[in-house]
């Protein structure tokens, strides 16, 4: 079973994706998609499709994991990262790719055990669970974290 | 001059298209597209996208125009409405078209000359300013609205 895991950001969303066999878990690939802020919205989020286009049509993920949205108390972050969601959610509809969410607790227990982890904890934790893997950077380190909590959960819902 | 308008909305997104030559407007085609509620999200994205992306090449429209965003209070609803935004943005984006918006009083202004009109005065406005045009519904009637405020504003941003 191959799982992407998103992290959905205008500015630069993540990707990274785990091959599982039972217990075993394995790094596939991660990248990130950095957009430049002073192009169009529309253009930008051209980018971040076609980049994940790529990538579904490269590695053929089979199911696809997405952090659960909280709404930021900055009204027009929250609508530039909802609208950027909007698009990586849509790169696994367009490829018939079922999605699963999870809420930032559940990524937070399946990687390390507690729902109230830290930050650098998950990180140290997807280089333990993901031998040889170096995530290129935090945005694709937390959509490894999100692969790995779907395969932690798959047995579950 | 090829306009298409668009009224993004996860239940059902409105597009309307004009032709523009000078100050003569002509009504070219408009629709909406309805998903279904039962549906995981990503495929209702995947529906609006493919949809818009047929409409896209079958009319070629030269320049798009939307509505500015507002936040609803209803958070829920805001992110729902918001990704599907981002897909229809994204449409345009994927085309090249360039994107413009304009503020719910922009669009009032256009249409019926002033900025605090009622909803039902615009939809009148579409159909006096669009000879031999009866929009299909209320989604496609707002789509149409964007377009005409696109070609209103056309020669000043």
């Amino acid at each position: 079973m191959r799982i992407i895991g998103l992290d959905p950001s205008l500015t630069s969303t993540g990707w990274g994706i785990i091959d599982v066999q039972g217990n075993r878990l394995q790094y596939v690939a991660d990248g990130f998609i950095p957009t430049n802020p002073k192009q169009p919205i529309e253009e930008r989020l051209d980018i971040i499709f076609r980049t994940l286009c790529e990538v579904m049509e490269t590695y053929r993920p089979e199911e696809a994991a997405i952090e659960e949205t909280f709404l930021n108390t900055n009204p027009e972050t929250s609508l530039k990262l909802s609208m950027a969601r909007g698009v990586v959610v849509l790169s696994a509809g367009y490829y018939h790719i079922p999605l699963f969410e999870y809420a930032p607790n559940k990524v937070k227990n399946a990687l390390v055990g507690v729902g109230r982890a830290q930050k650098e904890q998950v990180e140290t934790m997807v280089k333990i669970l993901l031998p040889g893997c170096a995530p290129k950077n935090n945005d694709s380190s937390d959509a490894l974290a999100m692969a790995i909590t779907r395969s932690h959960y798959r047995h579950s819902f």
